[in-house]
């Protein structure tokens, strides 16, 4: 029988708090849209009393269509001395309007009483009262144990009490949290076991740290062991050492232990689901990620690359296509057709997996690749290279030159200036434009000059910008690669540049972002 | 008891197969000898058949002083048709002349017909055959069970004669291999004790691959179940999603489960020793590598930050220091001035949590974050801001102005040229050079500028330079905050600037890295 197990995403709430990410508003938004359309149970957006930034994103996500995915709010139990319905971070759980509250207090003794100066039973009620509190209005509840394993270590008895306190009040989910990260899977099993025997009825949930490196074994073997519910981030990230990542735990229990933990539609689109969150949050994903790395599936060793060849079992532990990702032979030219074709059938619908030209556009995109460009997410890019590597290209502009000259004027001020020379058909045009910064002043001053010749441009609006650099150890010298997000009321489309200079890829970027309009307009 | 586990660290062999690294002789050379000073019991150094640039290093290798380190070279068992002594494989182990052999085998039975053509007696006896061959020779002998769990799945009475085999013949370790890597944790304890079981006295050991990222759960349990050695990569780089990373299994085993797997002497340089591997593979180690990474112990929640304050153990699973490893309290948004107060200490030894100057670097603090900086990770840049809030910077230079061109040539090259006027002391210097792109250019001329003045500026180096659009749908003209990584040999320090201007926000993290240096070097 297929066992339900239920997914809790924390990227907005608990991935935020990793180093380096710091999500807006608008990226919020994007990854929490995109986590329910690959079918998590909950998105967890934030704690709305900690951060302002959160209590915003929640006014904005009353909007958001979700679907079946239920969003979170996350917050302390109630603190000491003050009701639950009186303290301000149980009050902005209730500010945030979701359907789902999450709110964490102490199972750990030690952290009871040396943390947060409370008596023991006194933290029971405070569990309890807050539970019951967010019940009476309405709301599901999930109760998170923090440090459920390490109290349990110390006193069982105690840790059990804090799960049953949170339980008798009324708590839909009790999870159990090993927040320092460091338990191991026989430990989390057997403590997850003694939670499921002394709470009959309730669902448990796992939220595993990875401080040990074994946060995902973790959380699989909790779930062996009766927990219903985990929780994690999608890609892994997180503060220290990260989260369990969710990509992973949901991989190796539905295609290898029968569980049930999104819908089977949604396994094809692990891989650019990961990729997409690890994106908006600006953070690059390891090609040794398991499942949804890029080399997760790469052989290289020639002995290796024959057993896949004769069967892939011999050394793939899943097919890559039940992830969504791809075999990559290092060695071998015969990769990565299937995954090109669809998208040369768009540019030239009679070609085949064998054909010359799908051929001649994999050769393309591998020198390009090589280069540092990527193609997941730039569409745009990748119809444009596809038509020109075919002839199917007609260009409606050149760019003949251009320059930017940025400077510090005498009252300190910065300032930028572009001059750009394009041609149409022979005819010149050469105009200058300011900008904020030299990028701005040379995309207004490139979209001022082709605004002669195409009016339509005037229709189109850039709305996204992201540069990552490629090989940070070359510092200032290093390559960039640019992607830019273009909008004109009825479409959206990315195209991307690389360059070691920045100006440079963003101008690659630009005049693809403005071909691949003016393309649309002609029909090609 | 302590139970004492070998360590076999295939860095040089397995961990050469992952995509993007490729040693040179001197590269594995370093490696052996760093391994070897942390105490590793085995260096497997590469497979001499396969790869003559393997051949070579155990050539070189031979006058190397590793201590009680041994090191083993790798193959496979003979092929069909022919003596073990007259296999060119086995043949090239013992030209090797090391004093350790390990050759792989099949463990699969549908490896063994489907993969190599064998019958399934014939494979045995090429097991058995070449473990007795080398054992004939005076070699220590590690099997490698290839695909043992794998093969256990479809055959546990065939994949436990092809390890019975081994032993018999003589193998003084049969290690049993999660080659494709997507084992979980109970299985590989249940049949980790079967093949104990199966092999009275014999010393069984583990090799897992990470693909289902359980690779160091799978090996801890392994330990749990009977085996007494690990094999793995000591920072986990390796084929496809990479191997057993041999620090965290270390780390865990040795300081939660009373093993003895290292001196303990060695652990408090498993941070160095992982980074140093890492730096000679030229491969980045993630920020958040369990026990290793730089931010392995980094707390950015305020609650987080409070609580360890209180006491470590709140929020730590291990001490920092037993790993070699730091801690590190970062400041962000939401921290207050528990998280600011040490860092406003440095500089101004008489500050307290109330004190005016804590209030008034927290204020400004406050006014930057809101303007776009992050001053996690950026510690250098922090800082500065305390001491020039405090009125405690005394500026090594200004700079006047500056003025950069980036243009396209008429044959299609860009170019950037910089000019930059700084002053100090009042003496001024003008000078210019030129960059890949408009960002190099510049800082190539700051510092040649500088250099006049400072030469020691001449032995820092920029070590790496991030870029993240702040709000990416104000296109171009976006905010950009850019990071910048700098190094003297002794230290390395990082460094932050805002700005709409990419020139601009590089030039502030730029000018911050320069103080920082000088700075240090004058004592403020």
């Amino acid at each position: 029988m297929t066992k339900r197990v239920e997914i809790y995403d924390s990227t907005l709430r608990d991935g935020a708090q990793a180093v380096g990410i710091s999500f807006s508003a608008g990226d919020k938004l994007k990854i929490a849209k995109a986590l329910a359309g690959f079918g998590v149970d909950y998105v967890e957006g934030g704690n709305p009393f900690a951060s302002k930034a959160d209590a915003e994103f929640f006014r904005a996500a009353r909007s958001l269509e979700l679907g079946r995915t239920r969003l979170a709010a996350f917050g302390a139990t109630r603190r000491r001395g003050v009701s639950a319905g009186e303290d301000p971070s149980v009050r902005a759980l209730l500010d945030a309007d979701t359907p789902v509250c999450a709110v964490f207090g102490k199972a750990w003794d030690f952290h009871a009483v040396a943390v947060l100066g409370a008596g023991l039973d006194e933290n029971l009620t405070m569990i309890a009262d807050t539970v019951a509190f967010l019940k009476s209005r309405g709301k599901t509840v999930v109760f998170d144990a923090e440090h459920f394993f390490d109290g349990y270590k110390d006193n069982p008895e105690y840790a059990l009490r804090t799960v049953r306190s949170a339980a008798g009040a009324g708590a839909d989910v009790v999870c159990l949290c090993d927040t320092n990260g460091g338990a191991f899977p026989d430990e989390t099993a057997e403590m997850t076991a003694a939670a499921v025997r002394a709470l009959p009825g309730a669902v448990v949930g796992i939220h595993a740290h990875n401080d040990g490196g074994m946060a995902v074994a973790n959380s699989v073997m909790a779930v062996e062991a009766g927990a219903r519910q985990v929780q994690g981030t999608f890609t892994g990230f997180g503060e220290r050492c990260g989260n369990a990542s969710l990509s992973q735990v949901i991989a190796n229990l539905q295609l290898k232990r029968g569980c049930r933990l999104v819908p089977d539609a949604s396994l094809p689109l692990l891989t650019q689901t990961a990729r997409f969150v690890a994106e908006v949050a600006n953070v690059a994903l390891s090609g040794r990620e398991p499942f949804v790395g890029r080399h997760a599936f790469s052989h290289k060793a020639g002995m290796h690359i024959d057993g896949v060849r004769k069967n892939p079992r011999s050394f793939e532990h899943v097919p890559p296509e039940a992830v969504g990702n791809e075999r990559r032979l290092l060695t071998s030219e015969s990769s990565g057709r299937s995954a090109v074709l669809p998208r040369v059938l768009r540019v030239c619908p009679s070609a085949t997996r064998e054909s010359p030209e799908t051929e001649a556009v994999l050769r393309r995109l591998k020198e390009l690749t090589g280069d540092g460009y990527q193609f997941e997410g730039a569409e745009a890019t990748f119809e444009l290279v596809a038509r020109k590597t075919l002839g199917l290209y007609r260009p409606f502009f050149e760019v003949r030159n251009f320059k930017v000259i940025t400077e510090q004027l005498p009252d300190g001020r910065g300032a930028s200036v572009a001059t750009i020379k394009i041609a149409v058909d022979g005819r010149e045009e050469i105009t200058a434009d300011e900008g904020e910064g030299p990028v701005n002043a040379l995309d207004k001053a490139l979209r001022k000059a082709l605004g002669v010749f195409y009016p339509s441009l005037g229709g189109m609006r850039l709305t996204d910008y992201k540069v990552r650099v490629l090989d940070g150890s070359d510092a200032t010298a290093a390559k960039v690669r640019v992607l830019i997000e273009s909008a004109d009321g009825a479409d959206s489309w990315t195209t991307v540049g690389v360059s070691k200079d920045i100006i440079e890829a963003s101008l690659i970027a630009l005049v693809d972002s403005v071909e691949y309009k003016l393309m649309k307009e002609t029909g090609g």
